[in-house]
């Protein structure tokens, strides 16, 4: 059984610098399954506007939210009872821990962008490395989710989608989702 | 059998707006298991140092050029036995669609940037959806050749390393690779 919800936390987010990659995190975040990611910095109006647009266009996926720091995110998110998982290259290995994760039916997948505090991993049920070498927080988000939820999100539609992909071997075929 | 050899074209970058991107694009190509990227643009010696510096840390892993333009490089790797694969929201499914690519022995990835154009789609023996919903290329990428290795690719080794991680459930265990 997947879990049922899937929270991602984008630790270090700097409104400026990080603007588009963490564009892509929240992207990813929806088109793989989660439910929503929580942004650590201030509020970004041009993020929110490309998300909210994106929903509007494909269907409702993600919902972003933003906060001034981790911590009470990640202790209030374990209170409830999600279970923490830290997406780090120095973590352990995908495949072997992934079957434990999958047990858990809440999730909260913690990604970074600049150096992680030591507290995060701590506080982290999990440190999972996507692969042991650097890379990109964007891939292992999806790596992840994909891992999690065993390639079943890529079949899930979205609700309320004005418009929707007809796959095609060669071409764009988009069709009217909402009539 | 996976494919003997992979090689992943990086289509329409920009060197100031697409930087960063297109790094991610090359670490996650490298961690991947792809032994070259091509960038279609000017030379970029940001990236390039980028780059050449994981390769010297972490081991080799992949190869980047600048090409001027994607026909000819595309058009060279078909002539030459590579199966194109264009992975676009618009495409055929991953799941149904994966059983076939993996028999082929050379494989050439191609990821946009900015818009792609159509002579791509008609080019390509494969156009491909990881999702029919957008997100990114970097997760696209990252999808499709952790599907394509089946995983075996996070396993995988880098020659020449001067460190290497040890999997560790919290906290950085960073070990000399080179003696």
């Amino acid at each position: 059984m997947p879990p049922k919800d899937v929270i991602v936390l984008r630790y270090g987010h700097r409104p400026y610098r990080d603007q588009r990659v963490t564009t892509h995190c929240c992207l990813v975040a929806r088109a793989f399954g989660a439910s929503k990611i929580l942004v650590e910095g201030e509020t970004d109006p041009v993020l929110l506007e490309t998300v909210k647009s994106v929903n509007a266009t494909w269907g409702q996926g993600i919902e972003v939210g933003f906060c001034p720091a981790w911590k009470p995110v990640l202790r209030g998110l374990k209170m409830e009872g999600y279970a923490i998982v830290h997406l780090t290259m120095y973590g352990l290995e995908l495949e072997k821990t992934m079957p434990k994760i999958r047990n858990a039916r809440r999730v909260c997948v913690v990604i970074g962008s600049q150096k992680v505090e030591r507290g995060v991993y701590e506080l982290a049920d999990w440190n999972l490395a996507v692969g042991s070498t650097p890379h990109s927080e964007i891939a292992a988000l999806a790596v992840f989710l994909h891992e999690l939820f065993k390639g079943r999100e890529l079949r899930t539609g979205f609700a309320g989608a004005r418009l929707a992909i007809q796959p095609n071997a060669c071409g764009k075929q988009v069709v009217r989702a909402d009539r």
